[in-house]
């Protein structure tokens, strides 16, 4: 497998995402910093969070970068690859939210992800090596592997702008998986995103959503690791760019308290249906670097209402239904 | 099942607990009043929401009442029961729960409930009657029937007093099932409460407990009626006890931060793992109604730690793991 889907130059950039990621945030936050350590584990496994609390423009931020290296993969990871049960497997991801104290500016999620198995039970050679196990793709073969991942937004205020930025973005990444139709891939991955970043118990959209990928082992494992590649850069620099165009933007208590509310909307998602959340704690997972992703002020209020014909109700109306933003930008 | 296990009884018993209840709240609160109408369903179905927000002592408090009429239970409610699927059932209930202003002040939780279905399909006669339905009881008769509930405090800051007095409610109330034995009953119902109402992924008690109970049918319908009508009894006065004692309590910044993170833990409990909260939503139920539960301000905050020797590291140290409050009054 090492030839086929090396672990190594995505576990490369991966870290090398997260490190972008937290000097520029707390460059643009100017008062807080990330802090936190490594935990090494078995066989190579690195897990490193870092989270940033009470800055000027972040209320918090959480980027972390997590390899995991287990001889037998568990049975409940494994529902729909059952064949994959018992085998020595390897994951290396990067997660990212931000929440931002201005209401004006969106809060932001990414996670990229790559995911390798060996069916043949071979010896992992730890995390150091850059490229470990041995076989060949695919579940006929001796192993498997897939990328998964994307990115998506979510407004208190929206703006048409940050809209079409964010959906050019994600585009502009789908080309790196198919030059050739990187509009169908944006569609389909757009449409997962919309599907799955969505409050069934409210019938609400969590936010803009973005592009959505899991299971992506096509058209080839150079293809999908330039497109994973893509996604974290882009993902990136058009948030930043959300954030610098947003970020002085006067505010008051109706804003604030808007802000509070639609939060509680994203614990409900996190805690209730977000499935990295909910596996990551029943499988035991270290708590407080899976809830860092939760907002740190958060109310609820009893049959909120926005006022008809205000920017809080157009929100609900014209942003949050799913759009074609890049129709609209034509 | 009419003259076994009649519903009217408790109906009428639950309607008058939630209107004490709601006129006692308020008049200790002194500032802000329950609201809410009445939503009337088929057969005689009655759901009334109240709910209590922005209080000088209640922060915000919701006491529902309903009652249920279905020709035809859905599978999803039977996984214990199947044999109950797709037979005619009602169920009433009432649920309670009080977020103070004053972190001195605990939140508390009260759930009373009847279930009652017939497995011989007979016509139901509506909620109005008093008593519907007919056949024996159990599952080897014509229908079924159970009552579940109790009631659990989650302070803020522990005090022995208020554990005590708690406790010694509940074993009062238990005195009604079986006044021989009603040590064993609440040790029993005590020990399903603690249960219950624990955090997994945090290892943690949600609260100090109190009493819980479910499928009780023993020794007999009128035992199980009287014992359900102590225990809703027991509650408001326990509880208003408690009130009284608390609400003045000075506090400051540092003690609201505390209440604040402590109402996170009560969010992930009831979002994560509370079964009426997730079986609710799942099943389409009224969303506002069922996320009245929440805390109206609630905050998370990455790697908390009370500081050694405090009164918050006292609550995680001395009052939230399981203590035999009644032997500590001895």
């Amino acid at each position: 497998m090492s030839n086929v889907a090396p672990i190594g130059p995505i576990r490369t950039y991966l870290l090398d995402l997260q490190e972008r990621l937290c000097r520029a945030f707390a460059d643009e936050d100017g008062v807080a910093t990330f802090e936190g350590g490594d935990h090494t584990g078995p066989h190579g496994s690195l897990s490193r969070p870092r989270v940033l609390e009470g800055g000027a423009v972040f209320e918090r931020a959480a980027a972390q970068f997590s390899h995991t290296v287990r001889r037998q993969l568990p049975a409940a990871a494994t529902d729909r690859r059952p064949y994959l049960a018992g085998h020595a497997y390897e994951a290396v991801s990067v997660s990212v939210i931000a929440h931002p104290r201005n209401p004006y500016v969106p809060t932001v999620h990414c996670n990229l992800r790559f995911f390798r198995a060996d069916a043949q039970g071979a010896q992992l050679e730890g995390a150091g090596s850059g490229e470990v196990g041995s076989g060949t793709a695919g579940p006929g073969g001796g192993g498997t592997w897939w990328f998964g991942g994307g990115f998506d937004l979510t407004p208190y205020y929206g703006f048409e702008d940050d809209a079409i930025g964010w959906h050019r973005a994600a585009h502009a990444a789908c080309s790196a998986l198919d030059d050739g139709d990187a509009d169908a891939v944006y569609a389909r991955m757009k449409a997962d995103c919309d599907a799955y970043f969505f409050l069934p118990h409210r019938q609400e959209p969590r936010g803009i959503g973005g592009i959505f990928f899991d299971d992506l082992d096509q058209p080839d494992y150079a293809r999908c690791a330039a497109f994973v590649r893509q996604v974290g850069d882009h993902f990136l620099d058009a948030y930043l760019a959300i954030v610098r165009r947003r970020r002085d933007h006067a505010y008051g208590e109706r804003e604030r308290t808007f802000q509070l509310l639609r939060r509680g909307r994203y614990v409900e998602f996190n805690l209730l249906h977000d499935r990295g959340t909910r596996f990551g704690l029943q499988s035991g997972g270290a708590v407080e670097s899976i809830l860092a992703s939760l907002p740190p002020d958060v109310r609820w209020q009893h049959g909120f209402v926005p006022e008809p014909g205000s920017a809080e109700e157009r929100l609900f109306r014209d942003f949050l239904p799913p759009r074609d933003w890049l129709a609209l930008a034509r």
